[in-house]
């Protein structure tokens, strides 16, 4: 690892401490009545998983550029964890990619059940739109049902679900995706949640328009970069790095960026799209350091 | 059928057709490419299904009270359906309720599967939020995230979920439920939603605050009568009826308000409460008196 990962690594580290520790205070306590404290204590180990939270790293960074450092940003940023958290449950259940282990730990459908499993999702969604609505995350109005509108459109039929929907039907179908549908998936399934992270930053520091825009653009190549490493570390990782089954994909008949393009050419592209986020941030100089660094982490990273 | 009776159940049809052509516009179309089709299509067959739409009728039969006849209302009641068929979709699939029938026709996990129904789910959740956090929704954005709030708070671990997971959690259990268990876990599955749908027509029309206190009172006391009827309803009510399976709560050992107070104490509780929701309307005269009628439709109703 050479100086630049390594701070890289801390600033990824502080950006996941703030992130925990306001998760801490939106995620309801392990206690109550019964049911309701099984449900708390279900959501807590779903959120609190020792995830790298690289979306909320990205909300918290772009928030600090454009001149928001404080909760607004952090409440954003476990906003978001919740609705990604909420996801890998779901996905994890037996109907969906049926895997056991998440970052390492049971899944949630396998400390309790799969009934816990669907309302722990369920609950988590609605938590990430509280967080956001919640005057407490900004006071204009405007302002949060901007962000509700946009983590709405990014995680919906139209977002991450709808890549689910084309993945799901894609590991049914004879026929392979064509490259164009892989990266239409990979879009919507995972593209959508990192660029919205991104654009929250900006939305609640109230940056300008142009700039959200910069951003956005910013994020779109860093998340497809961030789908083609999860892609070729499906193919040449270790289950112990990664804290889950590998070679699953392949063995789904999944469709990945590695089918497409080759482990060779897969490594291309994603250096292409290193370079690409890199240049949306030429603008703010020195000061966007930290985020161009970020997708340079994703493709060279081991989890 | 006497006379007021008949007039409700046509101011009932006319709310439900508005909110259905409203539901119309906001669904997905049933196009596109492989997956988000088949998305859209789960997701139209679990929303357009011929419910009776109470929840739409009280947000549109209340905004209206305070001014508000418009698309606006119409997005909100849109909004409190699709949340309410989430809940149906994922509370129908086999590691939960386990039913094959909703309102006479096979439920979404059993025309495609379990995954789609997790996933519709997922995103008639998502759409609720995003209806209402959309400009066409209210100029205010003040207003859009307060209708936002509310429905996370009403929906989430604290509220509709919360329920279901008491309820999942009595069924595991060796000890039923006291008759204050019953209560709680019944406000929090079935009442806070049908407390939002009043209340949100309620904001959505800017009534002022103590107007929406009042509302909120007459939708508590019409949600309990509701739940206390649909229990009697699985006790005396027939499957040609209701489009469902009848005395399931028993067969499940679901705890009821029918366990604890009897047939005849849950009849006389139901009534008192369509006399406090008479009782809240009082100060709105002949304009609130479709909403009178709505406690007692409730009441009375075979479906």
């Amino acid at each position: 690892m050479n100086t630049s990962e390594s701070g890289f690594g801390e600033a990824l580290s502080a950006a996941a401490g703030r992130a925990e520790r306001m998760l801490e205070t939106c995620l309801p306590p392990a206690e109550g009545g019964r049911g309701e404290a099984e449900l708390a204590a279900a959501m807590r180990h779903a959120v609190l998983n020792g995830g790298k939270r690289l979306r909320a790293f990205l909300a918290l960074e772009v928030a600090g550029l454009f001149g928001a450092d404080g909760p607004a940003a952090e409440r954003v940023a476990a906003a978001v964890e919740c609705l990604h958290a909420y996801s890998l449950v779901h996905d994890d259940m037996p109907c969906m990619d049926d895997d056991d282990l998440r970052r390492g730990k049971p899944t949630v459908h396998k400390v309790w059940d799969e009934a816990t499993a669907v309302l722990v999702g369920d609950a988590l969604q609605t938590l990430a739109f509280e967080i956001l609505a919640d005057p407490a995350t900004h006071a204009d109005g405007g302002v949060r049902a901007r962000l509700v509108l946009r983590l709405a459109q990014a995680s919906g039929h139209a977002g991450m679900v709808g890549g689910q929907a084309i993945d799901l039907a894609a590991e049914r179908a004879e026929a392979s995706l064509t490259g164009v549908q892989v990266k239409r998936l990979q879009a919507l399934k995972t593209g959508a949640l990192i660029e919205f992270a991104a654009e929250a930053g900006a939305i609640v520091a109230q940056a300008p328009e142009a700039d959200i825009a910069r951003i956005r653009a910013y994020a779109q190549a860093l998340g497809e970069a961030f789908q083609i490493a999860d892609d070729l570390l499906d193919v040449t990782g270790t289950e112990e790095e990664l804290g889950k089954r590998v070679g699953k994909d392949a063995g789904a008949g999944k469709a990945t960026f590695v089918d497409i393009l080759g482990i060779k050419g897969a490594r291309a592209r994603a250096a292409e799209l290193v370079a690409e986020a890199a240049a949306q941030l030429a603008p703010y100089g020195a000061r966007a350091a930290r985020l161009a660094e970020a997708a340079r982490f994703v493709v060279e990273r081991r989890w």
